[in-house]
């Protein structure tokens, strides 16, 4: 591997979500050529059962292979949560980072033996998969997850501040002001790729005693630490190319994604493709 | 059919919305017999390709027909958007009602030539469905479509009145408050199966001046006018049985889906089948 560092890095999402991730790396690592695949045809993951979600992973695996990747980055939470044994297994030896450790990692990093809320979809606080990597990480740690699903709304309609979003964080987040201060959290994990966008909103109703981790930041580390382990570092002389892959959707892609990325692109500057030629849906 | 009116009418929705529309009915009709079918496992429909909703429509209402129901409705807009002409050819001469045609003729009887004002979710307005009945009934009749995502995730999340629903509500139709008044809409119709949980906040934000029509409400009506044409009408005698049936998720049926039908249920109360044999998700 350390023969092409100029490879691309892969990332993959069930949809737009997945482009905070994508725009952390970049800002990290900004000589690096990126491909990114939201599988939009079967958004959202969080609702399909575990087979299916390992299914779609391993055909997305599959597509990002073919464009020579070294380097998986599992966006999606779901995924994340389901098949990274799975995809880890079937990329060998390609190194391949899910979202959910490293934001598990900077939360025990800042606190040992602390209390984390996580703030996900409702699918992603079923899995508790925050949960378990936290307390394998650390077993004292004490851990709560909170479905936050009118933040995904309020992402992709772009109401990412201004006094609705901030009342819905309010509401979401009063029961933390009844508490006393010892039971409150010393970190709050942002666990869900759409949340990113809130996190002026989150911050301002949390106040400054509490750490937010964003888990697309702490992705975008975790993805450099891989790569140098690896000596994939490209070097600082490439230009940091970026492809867009979808699987349906190219417009509203475009449309919402600009704002996930944090820069403006249009349809045209996708590629639609199907994983799924097996499936009729 | 005039023989056997004690058979049930049969409601179908890609999820827990429809259950709106079973309530509206279960008001209208109380001696009827229903048996509603939510395709929680491959909700959302709005973002599948008309080739997969129509399959999927079909084998909704094959399990219906199954249950020897008497009428179906089609209570998601998705699919009455795409799919009724083939389930009616399907059903023939079974009697079949979708939610748009029956609120496009409540809003064109309330005012011909008028202006009429279309909620409803991305995809919906995306099919312009509502824009081609209300054309069809009235082709004077002016019409604007306008997406209200966040609405869905405020009806899902229970948040349908106070402080934060008002305003969710108030900044979509504010762009109305800058128009003359001889360019306000006469009606606005509820186009979202979601959206009669939110009738309090949109109606006190719109005013008195508009007619706030409901798609459920006005499906309701259609379907006892469809049920008197066919004789079919249960007697007044009979208890009124209800039978709710999702595809995956009971318990998330159930937790969402007491608000919008109005009444508690549990997970014990729904019957869980497949009815995608030959799909693998």
């Amino acid at each position: 591997m350390a023969t092409s560092p100029e490879r691309p890095i892969g990332v993959f999402d069930s949809g737009v979500g997945g482009l905070t991730v994508l725009s952390a790396i970049r800002q990290r690592l900004p000589h690096e050529a990126l491909v990114y695949l939201g599988d939009t045809a079967r958004v959202p993951y969080g609702t399909k059962s575990p087979a299916s979600v390992l299914r779609y992973a391993a055909h997305a695996a599959d597509a990002l292979l073919a464009r020579d990747i070294k380097l998986l980055v599992v966006a999606c939470n779901t995924a994340s949560a389901v098949a990274l044994p799975a995809l880890q297994a079937r990329l060998d030896p390609l190194p391949v980072v899910g979202v959910v450790t490293p934001g598990a990692m900077a939360a025990v990093a800042f606190r040992r033996g602390g209390r984390h809320l996580v703030l996900a979809t409702e699918s992603t606080t079923r899995q508790r998969a925050y949960t378990a990597a936290l307390q394998a990480l650390d077993p004292a740690a004490e851990v709560e997850e909170l479905p936050c699903s009118l933040f995904v709304a309020l992402a992709e309609e772009g109401w990412t501040e201004g006094p609705i979003a901030t009342a819905v964080a309010r509401e979401y987040l009063s029961f933390l002001d009844r508490r006393p201060a010892a039971r409150r959290p010393h970190t709050v994990i942002l666990g869900c790729t759409h949340f990113p966008l809130l996190h002026g909103p989150i911050s301002t109703v949390l106040g400054k005693d509490v750490a937010v981790i964003d888990s697309a930041t702490t992705a975008a580390a975790a993805v450099a630490v891989r790569l140098r382990e690896h000596d994939a570092l490209t070097p600082a002389s490439c230009p940091g190319a970026l492809q867009l892959i979808a699987t349906d959707g190219a417009a509203r892609f475009a449309r919402l994604g600009s704002a996930f990325l944090g820069e403006a692109f249009t349809e045209t500057d996708i590629e639609l493709i199907d994983i799924h030629p097996t499936d009729r849906d």
